[in-house]
């Protein structure tokens, strides 16, 4: 299964580098100056898993140490800064690779959780914290409200994912190979679908007369 | 004393629960999705014990392998969303067990961190952020300056707390049942008078002439 | 070399002291009460030490457990609270002790990294992150968007302080003494030069026409 892996490798660099876009370009629409736009993009690449990391005792993180997430950092600023009308015509392909991203990462997360030895209970919840804690970190460091707490079925597809390989690791009817593509596919395929069909999770406005503003 | 076990477990349900409905009934009002208001909710709940536990090297961090945190969250979650109007009518016992939530976090995080072989700084230190870390997380998260930072006699009712476990592990006059007791009991009465009399520690405005406006 | 050793630390005074007074002066700016004022002025000056701890796994972090790094915090709120306009006037000290703090931390932090075993580019990501990580959590906590992300040589001085560091030690051509002075005299030359010189990095504002505003 070699070929898996080279697979994966790939689709890691994918989902990195529109980590790393998406904060690039968030930090530029702030006017930040380029160290605040590669910060923010290393930020999204990372933060995610350094967290979960910092949480399982994997010391030193990931993040941290791995060389192609600094390069893809610092290539996606300056993309970013140098290219900018042709990142946002590529939009869409930048979405793509972003759920890319997001179902590696909760993958991934989950099974390093996994193999770490600890509880389903904290794979679940830090394989969620992987694929989108780097987005809420950027969130937070441009102060806003974390975007994927508002809207979109963004979070719930890596829960789902993440749930996919503990329960995969518990029954054990597949190999573990199987299971995280099982879970990438069903992972990727929601947040695409919620993508195209504009699905959002509810939210309760306290106000039922908002349309009237 | 098997007892004070049962009474201290169900303590830290009511805290918990608490905490969580105030993360809930927050994110709620800032309008965030069912998956924001189930995030915020857990953050309060677990986020204080989590740094902590990073902290003093307690891996994987109690705030994750905990069931019933999870549970009380998603319980929490539940009632703000299908009982809001009740759970509005409810602020009075809400800020009376977290009032509970707040004191027993205080004395246990600095047991906790005593437990493990550190300092009484760390343990007076860590015991406020296991206190108020979860509220902080809340109010970073949802873009407003903390507002233990502005009003209310909240983080010094914790210092007092944690103080009293710190003194009283050095001094061992008493059991550390006892002390637990105390500064638990010293705590929740100082939190609960300045509720009641509107205490605030001084803040130093720079207009002078604030009366005016 | 014990000299040297009692100049470290004289600096790391200054320089602890000097973050802590940005921390109150931007928390009392903000009409913070007691209680947060001295909080900022602690995350500021002992924040980015405690990220680098938690990464590379020195339990309990140094900022929890060095008592005069939290008897300075406790007095220069205090001194930000009672003698308020002197600190105003006292601003030029400040920013150079600021620098110094700067300095020293990007320079200890890169050292300490390398210290235990870890690869040059976690000492130099850790070192920026322990000379600015506590400026940025002061930002995130009064809810904007860290300064230093927006203008300002500053976090660029950090990197080439680190990266000196790390240099010097695969090259061995000094002993690390000599190579940390230099690091330190470098990053704050720079920093000292782009105060009075006003430089900053590039931002890449969308609007061409901002001037028309």
């Amino acid at each position: 299964m070699d070929k898996l892996h080279t697979v994966y490798y790939l689709l890691e660099l994918l989902g990195t580098f529109a980590f790393a876009i998406s904060g690039a370009t968030a930090a530029k629409q702030r006017g930040l100056d380029l160290f605040g736009i590669f910060a923010i993009a290393f930020i999204v690449a990372c933060g995610g898993g350094i967290i979960r990391d910092l949480c399982i005792g994997a010391i030193p993180p990931a993040g941290l140490t791995t060389w192609y997430y600094l390069a893809t950092s610092i290539l996606a600023s300056g993309i970013t800064i140098g290219l900018y009308p042709i990142v946002q015509r590529l939009n869409r392909p930048v979405l793509l690779f972003d759920a890319v991203g997001l179902s590696l990462f909760a993958v991934t997360g989950a099974q390093k959780v996994i193999s770490y030895g600890f509880s389903g209970e904290s794979a679940v919840l830090l394989g969620i914290i992987t694929a989108v804690g780097g987005g809420v970190l950027r969130d937070i460091m441009l102060s806003r409200v974390p975007v994927i707490l508002e809207k979109e079925i963004y979070a719930s597809s890596a829960l789902l994912g993440a749930l996919i390989v503990v329960l995969g690791s518990n029954l054990k009817w597949l190999s573990s190979d199987w299971i995280a593509i099982i879970a990438f596919v069903v992972c990727f395929a929601l947040r695409l679908l919620s993508l195209y069909f504009h699905w959002n999770l509810p939210a309760f406005s306290n106000n039922k007369n908002n349309f009237q503003k």
